[in-house]
């Protein structure tokens, strides 16, 4: 593979997780699902699978809840049209009159590049739970 | 990519994968460790990613603890020489004098192609827990 197209997926990538954040933060739930596979599985604990829209289902319940997220990307790997990424992210939710909820943990996430040249999550094995859970 | 090779890659893994599991039953760690990259990792549930040294370690703690197991492979995908799978694997441990723990769960792996042509795990999801934790 030539490697000046590698480091631009790579980058394009980067940027993609950063929209992800920044999106996550202002629950626009339109641009989340616009960076995902229709065909996308979240593989989390404690629950079956699930695709784009229960992921869909579930954000709409996160509307008056403030959001802080940083990730750490310890690994991507481009492989032509497929690519795979290893992280960390801390996430801390605050409900408009509560307490905030620190959550944090791995994930490993398998991208695909769409015919338009966008990179969108295929599936994500995702171990973010709440801090306090051991 | 060539479809044949695939398909070739594809029932190479499958072969892994059934080696992986009669070796586990067997304890035969020379042979498990031999189907691992050496800069593998373990994600897994409530601890840190883990490389090959504890993942041996800990198997040479099973020895006298009879196992059974299937495994569901759900889908894979391969890409040249990188390859990546989905799986839902059911394990019952039974000590010689003991009760026997039935665990299950989700795996995503990521798999790599060695230069001798041999499938081996490069990063494992890995979400099997005791059945009975909710």
């Amino acid at each position: 593979m030539n490697a000046t197209v590698a480091r631009d997926d790579e980058r394009a990538i980067r940027e993609m997780v950063d929209n992800w954040l920044e999106a996550s933060k202002k629950h626009d739930v339109t641009t989340l699902l616009g960076l995902l596979d229709d065909d996308v599985l979240f593989i989390t604990p404690g629950q079956e699978p699930f695709g784009k829209e229960e992921f869909a289902a579930g954000n709409s319940e996160m509307n008056d809840v403030r959001m802080e997220a940083a990730i750490d990307i310890k690994e991507i790997e481009v492989i032509g049209d497929w690519a795979w990424m290893r992280s960390f992210l801390k996430v801390a939710f605050t409900p408009a009159n509560g307490d905030t909820t620190k959550l944090s943990g791995h994930i490993l996430t398998i991208l695909r590049k769409t015919a338009a040249g966008q990179w969108v999550i295929y599936r994500d094995a995702n171990f973010v739970k709440p801090e306090s859970a051991k």
